[in-house]
C-alpha cells in the first residue's frame, strides 16, 4: 500500500486522556482511535494487525477440527434467566425494545451456544464437536482504564465444545492448551499457562497469563519448573517451596490474561436440558468445556510487550506489513529515487510480500525514520541518492542500517515472512 | 470439508415461527438459527456465504482506493445530540453503563466517522478519501417479519467519502455506482440503479434494487430504457409514458434494495464542523457522500431469488462450497466406493477447490440426494455403486445426472470457481 494513500492518522504525541500504555502507543502510532473510556474505533494499520491475530486463532480452531459460527450481540432475557444471570452478572448491559422486549448485549454466549448445539444433538453419534465464534462483545466494565487489555467494547473468540462423557471433555481440554499454546507462539508472546480458580467446581480452569508489569493478575510462578498459579487461588510467596518441583523458585508476577478455558460440566447444560441419547437410549446430559481469547486485549497486551521508546516493535506474523519501504526524496534527483523505489515496490509485491510503500514527496527524511520506528514494521528499507543502486536496509531492531542488493531483501522477507 | 465432521443444523423442514420465505428455507437448510424476531445465528454454512459475500464487496471497495476500519457499537450519546438525531432516530437501541453514561448501538456511524476523519484532514491535500467499515449494526425496527432482509442486528458494509468540492464528489459517487455494479454482477445478482429521495437535498440518491415479490419497495420501471424510480418519489403509473425514453414501457416493480447511495454534502459536517484548509489557508466545510450495502440482506436476497421447491441454487461465487462430493455406500463394497471418493476428495482439494463431502455411512443415498438439493451447492459429485470408476456429475440446475472421468469434473470446477 502507498502511504500517500493512506489516510494520516499518526499523532506522534501521547493522547492526554488515556492512562494505559498500550492504547497511548497505539493511538499515537495511528492504529486505534479511542471513542470513550473502554471503547475504540480500529483503524486501517491497527484492523490489520487484529485481522492477522483473528486469522492466526481462526487457523488453530479449524484444526481443532471446531466449526466457526456467528452468534447475535442481542440475546434474548429469557436465556440469561433460565442461567440465573440476568440478575447476578452485573457487567451485562441491558437493552430494551420499542416493543418492550429484553435484550442483554452478549458478554459471552453460552445462553445462545447452548440451545443452538441442542438443534444438533440427538444421540451420542453428534458428539463431540465444538462451535467458536470470533465477534464484538460487551461488558459494563466499572473501571475501563486498561486500554485495549479490558474493554466494554471488545473482540473475543469463544470457543465451546460439547462431550458425551468426561474422558472424552478431558481430551478435548488437553487439545485445546496444545492449540492455545501454538496460537502463543504463533503471535511471538510467550503465554504461561496457569492455574486458576474453577469456579464452583472442583477441577481447576487454566489461563495463559503474560507476565508483564501492566498485567492486572497476580502469578505465583516458579522460575525452577514453570509451575504458574493465579494468585486468587494461590497462598504461595516468594519463600515458598514450589509445590510441582519442591525447589525455592517461586516468583511472583504480574501477569496479563491472554486466553482460559474452563470444564463447564453441566453448569449450562442442566439449566437448557441439554442432554443426549446414549447407546442405550437414555437422556443424559452434555458435559461442556469453553476457550476463550482476546483478540482485542492480544493487540494490546503485542503493544505493551513489543514497544520501546521510538514506538511499535511488531512481531513478524502480526505487523501491519513485512516491509516499509522509504523513499527519500529530498535531494534533487526525486524522480529517479522514487522510479527505483517504486520498482522494489512492485518486485516485492508480486513476490507476494506485504510492503507499506513512503512514497509522501513532501515529507522530510527526518520524519519518515521517526513515524517507521513508530509505526513498527519488522523491516525498514530505504531508497535514497545514497543508496545508489542499493537500499538501505535495518530491522526495527537493528541499531544501523547496511546497504544490500535487492536478493539480499527478498531473502529477509523470506525469513520473517 | 467432510460432512461426518459438520454439526448437523439441516431441519428439511420449515420453522413454524417464521414467515418470511428466505428465512425459511435458510433455516430449513442450515444455514442459519433464529434467535428472536429480526435476529438469527449465522451457522457453518451461512458464515461461509456471509463471508463470501463480504470479500466481494470489500475487494471492491479496496479497488475504489478506500481504506477499512472497524468502529464501534456503543456510540456516545453526545454526537447523536449534535446531529439532532437521539431524540429522532426512532430506530435506536440505547444503553445506559452502570456509571451512568448513555449510548446508542450504532444503526450507522456518521456520528463516529466524522470527529475521526476530522483527526486525518487538515488541508485540501488530505482530501479525498473514504473510509469503510463491513460490521454488525442495530436497528429497533417494529416490525421484523422479513428474515434476513430487514434484521434488528444485521451485518453491513458502509463507505463515507471526503471531498473539497462538489464536483470531487460527484466523480467519487459515479466510481462508486460502478463498484456497486461490479458487486452485484460478481453476486450474481441483476440489481437496477433506482433514483431515489435525497432527503432534505436538492439531488437525488440511488438506490440498488433487485425485483422480487418479496421486497418492500414499490419501483416504477421502465421495461425499455431501464430507468427505475422509487415510487416514494415517483407519481408514475403503468400508464406513463417513460420520463427518459418517452415511450410506454413503465412497469410496476416491487424490489429489494440493496444498496443505497447518499451525498449528504454538508449535513453531518456542518454539526461537527468538519472542516478544511483550501489553497488559501481558509476553513472550508468538507463535503461527504455515504454508501451502503446490506451484507446480510444481500445473503437473504440471494435466498430469495436463488431457491426453488427442492432448496437453494447459489451463485458459485458465494457458494458455501464449489463441489458437493457424494459418497453412496449403501452398498455391500463400502470401503471401494469411500476410497475412490475420498480420492476426488483429496484430488480436488489440492487443485483449490472448495469441496464438501458426504462421507456419512449411516444416510440413505435418497437423504444425501434430497439435502444436497436443499444445501445447494453448484456441483453435484456422485460416488455410487452404479458409477464405477466414473463420476456422476450434475449441476443444482441440471435435471439429470451424467457419467464423467475426473478430468471432466476439474473442467466444470475451472468453469465455476
Amino acid at each position: 500500500m502507498k502511504q500517500s494513500q493512506l489516510s494520516y492518522f499518526i499523532r506522534r504525541q501521547s493522547p492526554k486522556d488515556e492512562e494505559a500504555a498500550n492504547a497511548q502507543i497505539l493511538i499515537r502510532a495511528g492504529f486505534v482511535d479511542k471513542v470513550m473510556a473502554g471503547v475504540y474505533s480500529y483503524l486501517p494499520l491497527g484492523l490489520r494487525v487484529l485481522k492477522k491475530i483473528e486469522a492466526i486463532v481462526r487457523a488453530r480452531m479449524n484444526e481443532l477440527g471446531a466449526q466457526e459460527v456467528l452468534l447475535p450481540a442481542l440475546t434474548p432475557k429469557e436465556g440469561w434467566e433460565k442461567t440465573d444471570r440476568w440478575a447476578t452478572f452485573d457487567a451485562l448491559f441491558k437493552v430494551i425494545s420499542r416493543d418492550k422486549r429484553e435484550y442483554a448485549l452478549g458478554a459471552t454466549h453460552e445462553e445462545v451456544v447452548v440451545p443452538l448445539a441442542q438443534k444438533s444433538i440427538a444421540s451420542y453419534k453428534d458428539l463431540p464437536f465444538g462451535l467458536y465464534q470470533i465477534q464484538t462483545k460487551f461488558r459494563d466494565e466499572p473501571r475501563a482504564k486498561s486500554g485495549l487489555l479490558r474493554g466494554r467494547e471488545f473482540l473475543m473468540k469463544d470457543l465451546y465444545s460439547f462431550h458425551a462423557n468426561e474422558a472424552d471433555l478431558d481430551r478435548y481440554y488437553e487439545n485445546a492448551i496444545k492449540a492455545y499454546a501454538l496460537i502463543f507462539q504463533d503471535l511471538g508472546l510467550d503465554a504461561h499457562l496457569t492455574e486458576a480458580s474453577g469456579g464452583t467446581f472442583s477441577k481447576l480452569s487454566h489461563e495463559f497469563q503474560v507476565f508483564h508489569e501492566s498485567g492486572e493478575d497476580h502469578i505465583a510462578y516458579c522460575e525452577e519448573c514453570g509451575f504458574s498459579q493465579n494468585s486468587e487461588i494461590s497462598d504461595l510467596t516468594e519463600k515458598s517451596k514450589c509445590p510441582s518441583c519442591g525447589k525455592s523458585g517461586i516468583r511472583m508476577k504480574q501477569g496479563i490474561e491472554v486466553g482460559n478455558i474452563f470444564r463447564l460440566y453441566t453448569k449450562y447444560s442442566d439449566p437448557f436440558s441439554l442432554s443426549y441419547k446414549d447407546s442405550e437410549g437414555n437422556d443424559t446430559p452434555v458435559l461442556m468445556g469453553c476457550y476463550g481469547i482476546g483478540i482485542s486485549r492480544l493487540m494490546g497486551a503485542l503493544a505493551e510487550v513489543f514497544h520501546d521508546e521510538k514506538g511499535l516493535l511488531w512481531p513478524s506474523n502480526v505487523a501491519p506489513f513485512r516491509v516499509h519501504l522509504l523513499a527519500l526524496t529530498g535531494s534533487e534527483d526525486k524522480t529517479a529515487i522514487l522510479k527505483q523505489a517504486e520498482r522494489a515496490y512492485e518486485k516485492l509485491r508480486e513476490q507476494g510480500v506485504e510492503v507499506l510503500f513512503d512514497d509522501r514527496t513532501d515529507v522530510s527524511a527526518g520524519e519518515k525514520f521517526v513515524e517507521a520506528d513508530l509505526v513498527g514494521i519488522p523491516l525498514r528499507v530505504v531508497v535514497s541518492e545514497k543508496t545508489g543502486n542499493l537500499f538501505g536496509l535495518k530491522l526495527r531492531t537493528d541499531e544501523k542500517e547496511r546497504l544490500v542488493d535487492f536478493s539480499e531483501i527478498t531473502k529477509y522477507c523470506g525469513d520473517i515472512r
